[in-house]
């Protein structure tokens, strides 16, 4: 059940947690099927930020998936909502230091391995960086647990493999997968990236052919239906991970749907599409979902936190096995 | 013909009245084929408000479907424009309790009844609630005239068949079609819902099952096209009424289309496919047609008053059978 | 000492409560100087709505007056702080019927009058209308406490004590304390209006006149200074009640100040000015303090927010005597 | 009386125009005490456009300034409103030619003198350059009468003086002013100018004192008080005029107040001291009034219409002396 | 290569060149590949303007499509980029008369015709009116180096060939073919027409069949595919034409990708068919391209802007057979 | 004179240097007497970030002080433009590490060096932060030159004194100064900081107080007029400094001026008393000057940037002793 809170309000009233679920301690998390963490960050964007506001914004416009002691439904397919049974608390925000992204990495593998230890991390960019220090941060509580290898299923229009940037941070939103793999935390034949598409450095291009990431193309998800190609990287992964962390960088999403993010990309996935290939995640071993590099700002139509809504709704509510 | 002001102007200038008809009183009404009516509330809306102010921006906007004494095209179909030989009239917007609801919906019922006695009503809303009244009026005018069973094709992402909803007005635009139901008002075996999507309480899933309304999920328009889907709906209500209401909600646009809406769901129909089946219209007995839930400020970049005047011109032009 | 969160973060990360304090439930306020309530309605607007929207707003903007266990100092005065002594908790909003205000304001009186038994009530509407409900509310707690009278010390650009307004609730944002006066719960002669301009019907003023309320126009306060005008106010208010209720307007502030609120006028007073004669405050015995009529997506700037939030800072910190 | 529709309404409803007056043809200007008349062009601007909006923009404002069958108050001055005697009628926007200034000009001078000559011509530009033509209708009416001559109180940052712009047209929102004393239309001694301030070509400086216009810049408004420099204006007008026309550039008002307009200059008057200035002007035989350089779409918080609106109201309820 | 600045800094800093590029005077022209060419006019816009400050927006956002002297990639084709051996000089914008369309065009001309004398003119709109004086500046250049005659590849939602309109300049952003034709400069046979859709006159659809021109509208685009129909029309302009001129309207793309632009049309193509299709454009002896109707104010969200800058650039990478 | 583009052009054309000044390499800065140096970094905001898009929007919005060959002329101050003998060359950006602020920093420190040897740097910020480097740039050049103590004379809502704040840079927008004093580098005597208001900590109170630092609120401003207080300080400052850095943050200005900031403060300065007073700045030997803190996105009006560039012009124009 939803522990939403008791009194019928507006959904638009009252104090901002995510879906109105209790505010908790990290030492409560245990407690909880799903615990949200926000990463307010945005220094390893190349040009436009903002996506340090994300997290407040996820939480402020979740009320539209608002939800009491009752039973939802699927329209569109026509059946109950298996969420309903699940547990969630809101941790907050994590303490990040916005001109310091080694310190703040480093406080983001101690507690994304702290929240992996007991229960699942629902993450909420923050732009792209992030997701290097939070993969690291289930890594070391999976190793532990020996549920490895990791793999990494990876929505984006964008590769992430560059190398360092002159003047960007030692990892940013552009080569976050890059260090992962040249760091030897990540192998690439155990990551999958959908929506890829746009121009990139020849050097990123030939890096992600030779580390073995499987990539596809929006172009070939128009082609053979982001259906087909789920289930071929639910195969592949499930053949060579024993647990998948999924980031989805919202600039998948075609700009007419998502036109509030940083570096957008003509040519993206759609949400007919995508909402329900996320229902085909329950059959994959998740241990962690990051949204990120959503920056409200830049939308003023406030569209692509609503994408972001239903993108995070639909994964909880049917494609997260627990 | 159509009657616009003789001077040429720039479209932009001059008293805004829709496509520049004549502002006439409601004792005009029966000199003219058709007549513009707004109904300036938001009341209803369980969220974000603002479509109080719809009417006057569709006004506004209609500059751009500017015609003058001269023979139109549609591009797009390589058809001549049938509509040029209405008469169209504006009877400005009715008077409306901004909080009261239930004394708003009388004033409503009974000049939608008198519009409807003599001509075609043509209604700019306000929030989904007002389509309660606005059925209501034209049904006691039909009664009078022995065109019963009246109908009811229902665009929107939502069924709006909730039952109360504990803080909002006794009709609200979450409920509107199940109040028109649950009062024996109108029959759900009569209903078409189109472009339905998204999630809602069980309840109501139930209830619209129970009462037999005909659901097109927005995944069954796209499976099927809505070509072939309105023809259903068509036989449907032909079978089965003698006149039909026609509800478009705008949000059973997609946001990329129409992010100008109070709850916007992704997923839904495209204009490139609504816009010609609404001349599949002309082969049904309809007798009044209302566009709801525009709220024009929360988009900034106005295409969904530009996406509201595109349905209401094509409708007018090729859907109306006059 | 501010109760603040332990943690360091950046002050646009975390839940956003009233200056991160404590998130309470109605039966802790007893613990805390002074409990945060907000009440998101925006039925009694005659115009432009959204103020149901500015509970979050001013929630979310309060990082900006960030404290930690630490001293501060207001650099205007050349003083230290004394609010650094308050404990505060926020209480999240109120329960409300977005159309039903006769509903709303009972349940508002009721927890007003629960909150103001044992702590000060610090208000965040909506439009004006709510202040009939806290008013009483706190009328009612004082009563029995034999506090009694309760004055009002009220910021506006208007009188607000029209009549019924035929299409409005029967109590809105232009007749509040018309109502208050003619129903018997305040006396004209207990209440000071400050920052009174512009145009308003000729029965309104005359019924301002006769029911002895104080008026004190912007074009005064310019020639006399606010200071003059507040310590007038404060012998006036201090010899005839034992209790004051402070609401405030923030359309009593120009618009080049605060454009983001629904009936602007030009000519208004100046936060320069406002913010030390706020301070004046501390010698009456206010109860209660609520600001109103922020409606900020009427102003993409954010300054009103800003606005509402120094004001709300400056009265906790200086004008409040506990 | 104001000629006012007789249904309650909310004031955001109906159709918009100026202050829901009856919507006129030429030939009924004759029955009316005041002519709304809209050009809406901005062929003239130097830099930023979008002053052809502004026409709509001020009637659909104009429901701030509502008014039914009763009286009116001025708070700020104490004192009823004399202007409810007033019968205003809304001729809409006149034919404009929107690449050809000439053509459009033309266009302007024969209508406004047509309606000079019954009426009094109250306009809303459209961008600074119409006042050349709007002089001219009134003074080929005034003509006929033997009302000359007719002098020129011009309310403006800017001296509006240049010669030719090479790249703009003949008649440009820069040297209006210029051509109308260059042709001979105007003589320079008939022309106050107020507000102005900045940069300007030397050009223009020198021209301005050699053709004998009386210049008051915005610091010499704040040194002497607006009231002692229009009391000095009318005098010279009254001395040496036997008409006067009144053109109102909203940029003469400070950036802070009135953002929406092409070249703000900031320094500029205030709105406290303007309203009550424009009293005066019902001490000088004015024979027309205009409103230009307002553009809607440069201020998203839309204060800018708010105060060309109360400037307009100002002017007609307690300035214009019919 | 491309000739970029050589320090290493963000892609936002820095003077705001197309693409960084050099910023070079009319009599560099000759030693570059492609020479930019803004052409800041919106005088022939029939509704919303703006379109006036495209060009500056397009160089500022090309930080996008920086690069350096490194090989790029394009990932949705999974190939390098063959534009990288390009020379490209930004030549600034023409000087424009924005009042004066006849003066205006004429300079368009001459300078056209020089800079097509020696190298490819990259032109950004304006709006499109501007391309009856581009097309005759190449035409002119072609005509000295025996290159005719010259074709049209008109990408649009509207035809553009309507007669005099009469408010309108000679020349205007509805009648630019129509003008070209009924001049004798440019035969209908010769012009190929993609992404027709919406209203028009009848006498223009007339027009535009009797001329001969080859239309494609939106709707059998996607019956057939665009490429498909490029194709065709590849066939049909290297059939008749020696030299084919592109002109890129951004209204051919939908409102959901492309809102910012005066007169948008729903049903418009979209990106993931547009930009594939231009790559065919290298089988074409294409002299010029121009992107016209971009109004970037009229996009809050910004995406048009990027819409424009991805065409321009798949062009430059890989359409342009140089 | 003006060493401008010789092309007469409409002033929103072409390619945006400031005052379409030519575009310069830093060995030709000895050639100019006024070199423009951008620095686009926002790392040192503690909130809302966007400073570093302001070099491109001042340079954009710079087409307002238009001045070809020709005189100007001050009508606020009734005397011709003294700056037109400036020779002005645009540097550009220099390149900076978007989150290694010490990096840049260093970088910093060697450009404004270089620059300062040869010519008077005249820096777009970014956010305050870099005044810590450019400051540091002059010291080293002034060392050489025996023109030393170097002064600061600083406009700002906040004085900057902070010490390290936990999660931000070393040097942040908060600390600047107390970081240049506690390092040496700046004795507090030798500052002068105006417009100071609001709150701060305690600690920073008293450490501007210890060091020395002259301050001026915003309230003595307005008691005592800023052109006493300038004089006063400029007196401190020639008897103890032989060369004088201005630093203005425009957040000293009032948010109801100066909206687009990132800690906007109300009771500020306004431009009606700033521009005159900084015409004093002639008397004193200041060698140069930045202007930081705009961030253009966070005011979609625009005014913040026009307030800047009327600021940047004055200075120049008769500010600056050359
Ligand atoms: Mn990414
Ligand atoms: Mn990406
Ligand atoms: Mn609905
Ligand atoms: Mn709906
Ligand atoms: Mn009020
Ligand atoms: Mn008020
Ligand atoms: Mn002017
Ligand atoms: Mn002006
Ligand atoms: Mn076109
Ligand atoms: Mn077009
Ligand atoms: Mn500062
Ligand atoms: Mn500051």
């Amino acid at each position: 059940r939803f522990p939403m809170k008791q009194e019928k309000e507006p959904i638009y009233s009252g104090i901002a947690t995510y879906l109105r679920t209790p505010y908790i301690h990290l030492n409560e998390a245990q407690d909880y099927d799903v615990a949200i963490l926000g990463i307010p960050v945005d220094y390893g964007t190349t040009v436009r930020s903002g996506q340090r506001f994300a997290p407040r914004a996820i939480r402020e416009y979740s009320f539209y998936n608002y939800a009491e002691d009752e039973m939802l439904f699927d329209l569109s397919t026509d059946e109950p909502l298996t969420a309903a049974r699940l547990l969630i608390g809101d941790l907050g925000d994590i303490a990040v230091w916005p001109a310091n992204p080694e310190k703040t990495n480093e406080a983001i593998i101690q507690t994304v391995c702290q929240v992996r230890t007991t229960t699942f991390p629902f993450i909420f960019g923050g732009d792209h960086s992030i997701t290097y220090a939070t993969f690291l941060g289930c890594k070391q509580a999976l190793d532990r647990q020996g549920q490895m290898p990791l793999g990494l299923l990876h929505f984006d229009a964008h590769l992430d493999v560059d190398e360092d940037f002159l003047t960007m941070p030692r990892v940013h939103h552009g080569n976050v997968f890059g260090q992962l793999i040249r760091e030897g935390h990540l192998q690439g034949e155990h990551v999958v990236s959908i929506g890829i598409r746009g121009l990139d450095y020849l050097r990123c291009a030939r890096f992600a052919k030779n580390a073995g990431i499987k990539q596809y193309t929006a172009e070939e998800v128009r082609k053979h239906t982001l259906e087909t190609i789920m289930n071929e990287a639910i195969a592949l992964l499930k053949n060579t991970c024993r647990a998948v962390y999924v980031t989805f960088d919202i600039d998948c999403i075609d700009p007419s749907q998502a036109p509030g993010t940083g570096t957008p990309v003509f040519g993206g996935l759609l949400l007919q599409e995508v909402l329900p290939a996320l229902r085909l995640l329950s059959q994959l071993p998740v241990v962690a979902f990051d949204l990120v590099e959503l920056s409200p700002s830049l939308d003023t139509t406030g569209i692509t936190t609503v994408a972001a809504s239903e993108i995070l709704w639909q994964f909880l509510a049917f494609g997260l096995a627990i």
